[in-house]
């Protein structure tokens, strides 16, 4: 699927960055668009590694550590005995937001700040192929080592960009021709499965307690809702995108 | 939505749990099917939990912590204030297949460890408005406290039923009017959008890593899949239980 229709422009976050795990590990060394600052292994796997690392190449930034200095730098991380830091970034700037493609889609984060859930997102996203996932400069989530690991390696794939306000974003969206609907339980929502998702559109979606600022919400075309069928009346936000995105995808794609 | 189709049998994990937070505690306080073993409040929002719990009721066993003493006890926990000890039970055996309701959906976690996907899967469970959630008793998670905080109170609504066999269970199942549905990404698997989710049905999901046991997908009726999208090629399993379980709600609530 072809990715990055929306231009980059100037990367954000040109921090240093930890993964750790084959999922996040193996695709970062293979990706030439990060600086790779230092690489710990477990010496006792050096053969399994060797076999899908070119450790060659990191010559210079590879360690082999025993497994009491390994368990003592990176006490109570699932590494599966491998760790990599490297140079970001992950965001970037939006640039140009003429697509080309008939059913782009953007998932806009507004009002979320747990890691947690962000990373989850970003896996989803990718998995459910999608075009980028934007997120404001200012109270919101920062780009941090938690997000990158949860998501699995899809922060590689996935473009995410940063914006300095959201709703000049959306404006700007518009006037490129996407449509942009809100998540959000409101009265004047249509059923998440009414909405129609093809063609280029933005998705917005806030956290699970605040919802989407409500001058975000005046900015969207129109509103989708997900009934809540229980007692509890309130659903993840990563699992609310997982039905919301993968709906999209049956419509586009797996439809009739 | 009418729950427990299946009738409640022997009740399993009669242990000490503790939740904290407003949407596990006050549910749970308003439920009389635990005994409430001792409730911890922040001193300085006194006036706050009593218009929300009735003191006088558990007078016996209600706390008043000033700030020192509650950080010090409950230090890391996101507790808005409020922890709540209590006796099980979480789950319980199985009794009646029966189920006398046109749609009735149960959700069996085959292999599945992480009780951070457990809880946020019992919460979507709810909020898509299913039956039952079905666990073995081995190779698998146990009811903890990291699996009742995360399910966000819906662990009080969703009925979890604890097994010895899932095979034995399928089985019984089957005998009794159910379809029994695996997710699982093999080549004779249909499309999950084009699953017939409608009618008595089990669905089986498996673990990122490993999936469904080869044993327990030759048991199911047939096999749903979701393709991936992109580069990354694991859907994390509560973003696909989030997926199935509203194709499923919009099938036979929506459709049309």
């Amino acid at each position: 699927m072809v990715k990055n229709k929306i231009r980059n422009k100037k990367p954000k976050n040109n921090n240093i960055f930890q993964v750790y795990g084959y999922n996040n590990c193996f695709p970062l060394l293979k990706n030439n668009n990060y600086k790779v600052i230092r690489i710990d292994i477990l010496e006792q796997k050096k053969d399994f590694f060797a076999r899908r690392i070119d450790f060659q190449k990191y010559s210079n930034c590879l360690g082999l550590l025993n497994k009491n200095d390994f368990s003592n730098k990176y006490d109570g991380i699932r590494s599966q005995g491998i760790v990599v830091q490297f140079k970001g970034p992950i965001s970037r700037e939006i640039g140009n937001y003429n697509v080309a493609n008939a059913n782009s889609c953007l998932l806009i984060l507004d009002n979320i700040e747990d890691p947690q859930n962000v990373g989850q997102i970003i896996r989803t996203a990718e998995c459910a192929g999608i075009n980028g996932i934007v997120f404001p400069s200012h109270n919101s989530f920062k780009i941090s080592n938690t997000i990158i690991n949860i998501s699995q390696g899809a922060f590689l794939n996935m473009p995410i960009y940063e914006v300095t306000n959201i709703s000049t974003t959306i404006l700007d969206l518009k006037k490129n021709d996407h449509w942009v609907i809100g998540i959000e339980n409101s009265i004047e929502a249509k059923l998440w499965s009414k909405v129609d998702y093809t063609g280029n559109i933005a998705i917005v979606v806030g956290s699970e307690g605040k919802g989407i600022r409500k001058k975000v919400i005046e900015h969207c075309d129109f509103l989708g809702k997900i009934p809540m069928q229980g007692d509890v009346n309130s659903l993840n936000v990563s699992a609310a995108v997982s039905a919301v995105l993968f709906e999209r995808l049956r419509q586009i794609k797996f439809k009739g």
